[in-house]
């Protein structure tokens, strides 16, 4: 992953015509999980309508406790297909395990692993084996080195598409859920040719820290932004209180494209849009 | 401090027309410490030139080890004053004790306080009885809380005129110097009337991440930038590997203008320049 | 795992007569990696020479660059099976997916779960459904919350038989690889009925450190020591810097007689020794 | 107070007859504050009867709410004189700045520099100055390389007569008021000649912690343990949760005096009874 190996930068193609590391910012918007047909796809048209890149949504959701709630594992990659089908947008979703990777491999266009996961090496290098693009994301207490070691693993298997995720890390203050760590987006572009963007609603904790820090995040330099929106907060089986409503997300699209054109990047476009059925 | 008691941001004003927490941002420019005073006037020439809003420079300079320089004491507060009457820069500069604070009262236009005397209690009250703005630095591994409770030990003497400062926070990444807590910014805004600041300088510890980080700070809100800009950096009795070259100045100045933009706010215009020596 | 579910505490039983949990403590020491027969022997021998209830040894060892050396894998797992029938102690060794742990499982009388996958569900879940203890290492910036949410995937699975790791967390020093966070021991202790030991190789990273913090473990109140011991310690594959000399362990196994009789406990005695061929 | 310096270690003689460093541990025992007389020679002679080295009690206090108790000040020092009369404990209590020092050093037997204060540097030279012990407690997330520099301070002044604290440091996890690094004991007697301590009470913030914890940190090696004890803490003005009983005290100093013999040390005795009016 080192520049010194390869000096240009990776772009890495998540669907035709959806590219992360070039140019344009990508923004990788959706749920925290899918949770029915009705929530994912009114969720996908939302970010769709408000030009979003991509679509996120967990089918299988790693939690701390067994009893909370789970994801609905093959039936939400179904319904993430439909959402695709619906808004044309590409699926980014985790993988958890081999055996869910190869499920996830088949309906999504970027297979997520976890900030729980970026030190599971042997689903680094089952991951790795897929030949899909892959979202790796930082852990709870990852140095930037063991980050990059990790995406390693993946290139080791000859998987150069990967795309690396700040999304906070542990400190010492309560104040907010995790420390958003926007060194790193320098860092890494500094010591690696991968593409790098942020996550503020995982490192913010709080919707309403989420526009400012996004803000934060692009004009740091980030490749894009994984964010999570949802129908109605209020009722999401998991993140209600760090996802953004609808009205919250169409602002900050207006704000993420005041930031790009200050620094001379630009948001990229949604996927064509043709034969959606956006009404 | 807290907005419950009163909701309106409160404006701190360290020289005539020289405002923090208004609308537009400021940026307060210099180098770590007082060396000499070519080299200080050399600096606030070129960060006047570039639009800088006030000059920092140490003259009581703590440091771990009792070894390395510790300032040029009084006689870098006659140089740091020499460099206003030559540029119209109002001053800000550390005091580190109750004897230091009067003579730095004397001279300067707002004193701050270091992060490594954020719990100085005694210090605190000292200072918060000397009627000059304060520019309050967030202590290693201080919480948001313990930040603005010591905000609060200069509020309890009655003096009001406070600028909080993000600067890095101790973390467990030896990739930079400091974690930048940049959800400090949005979180002590919701909480604290208190206008607050960002130091990229410190919380970067290398030059070449102080422009984005700078860039990241502005986006998230802050009202402003304190910045270590050195005339050769790599001459610096301290702190040169985080000190701007002076050209480096004048781009992030361009980058700042353009970021303010796109958020609907500006760079704070330098102070009136009518009877400057500045040619 | 809670205390209010079970107010007794639990005793894990990994082989005929070795327990933790119970008033004796328990020594479970041998090697980072298994490197080769002659290497596993001669530490199993060692160990069980100078009192050790249990060895310890790594077949799949998670590594953070991929070209580190990964461990035997299965060859491992025989030269461990080797080393009991030579000393009788009974192995506990580490499994990092779910295809590895039902290896494991075959050979080993307890499976460890490593720091970096404790929050590998997946992994817990598929080592809850094997009925073998298991010895669950807390992550790197685990919270002990974290740590006992994880053990509860296990006994959600119908596995009580569960051992609790402390072995150090992230800190901000550099000064040792990790903090050895022993306030866990007594907190652990009020809040779950499982027993918990302390990894004091791990948690200091240089061996002349184990010494004093496994005594400092044990006078904390764990129910055991997991600790690093190799033959030739400068010519290890992996942890040399942390694993013990021979002559130092016989040291170790000392002073924690010393130290378990002072608070009315004592040191495991090694499994019966009747049918074995230590000369 | 490098080792390399000076090989062999430093004693402390904070009165006569008691030394910090030598073989046997100190254990320096009190309230967090003196709060009045009966309070403060209630306490000392509770901990004089179990067998305490000397007395701890503040009578300037450093609370990060202006609005908390901050401590009698010169009546404090007054009372802790009173106790002294009263037991033949030598005291130890803390400076917050230059003045509080030199009244601080016309009655304690050692001067306590606190966490908040450890890289308060105009304190540190003003006490260097003063010709007394000096107990400087590390500070909340500094380094053991920062804490033998803020040492070297002192030293630096011609005071050699200083004892080091591990008090607990910052971390990520709410469990524990703070994380006890007692790594930071082997780990300073490695690097340095003064002498360590450990205080569990800060360390845990929990009295139910506080006993396993000092057991811990003598096993670790530390020449001593400072703790809070209050004759009813539950009254306490400050730290009450972390306050021993009189009787929790008992027991501790029983369990110590079993540590300390199973390592061959000893729990010094307590200064010369002959005048005292102890009944």
């Amino acid at each position: 992953m080192s520049r010194e190996w390869r000096a240009e930068k990776t772009i890495v193609t998540i669907a035709p015509g959806v590219q992360v590391g070039g140019n344009d910012i990508v923004v990788i918007a959706g749920p925290c999980s899918v949770e029915s047909e009705e929530q994912i796809v009114t969720a996908a048209r939302a970010v769709r309508a408000a030009g979003a890149t991509a679509l996120r949504g967990g089918a299988f959701k790693p939690r701390s406790s067994p009893y909370s709630f789970q994801g609905l594992g093959k039936r939400g990659l179904e319904l993430l297909a439909l959402a695709r089908r619906e808004t044309g947008l590409p699926i980014v979703t985790e993988a958890m395990d081999e055996a869910g990777a190869e499920q996830v491999a088949e309906i999504a266009d970027c297979i997520q692993i976890g900030a729980r996961n970026m030190q599971n090496y042997s689903l680094l290098k089952a991951v790795g084996r897929l030949n899909k693009p892959v979202l790796l994301k930082r852990g709870m207490a990852a140095t930037i080195t063991e980050l990059l070691l990790s995406a390693e693993y993946l290139l080791a298997e000859g998987n150069g598409q990967v795309i690396l995720c700040e999304r906070g890390v542990r400190s010492f203050d309560p104040a907010a859920r995790n420390m958003f760590d926007l060194n790193a987006i320098p860092i890494v572009q500094k010591l690696s040719h991968l593409p790098i963007i942020g996550d503020p609603s995982h490192a913010t904790g709080s919707r309403e820290k989420v526009i400012p820090m996004a803000r934060a995040a692009v004009a740091a330099g980030a490749d894009g932004i994984l964010v999570e929106v949802h129908p109605t907060p209020e009722r999401a089986l998991s993140d209600g209180a760090q996802s953004l409503y609808p009205e919250q997300f169409i602002r900050l699209m207006h704000e993420l494209r005041a930031i790009t054109q200050a620094i001379g990047r630009a948001v990229a476009p949604s996927p064509g849009t043709a034969a959606l059925s956006i009404g």
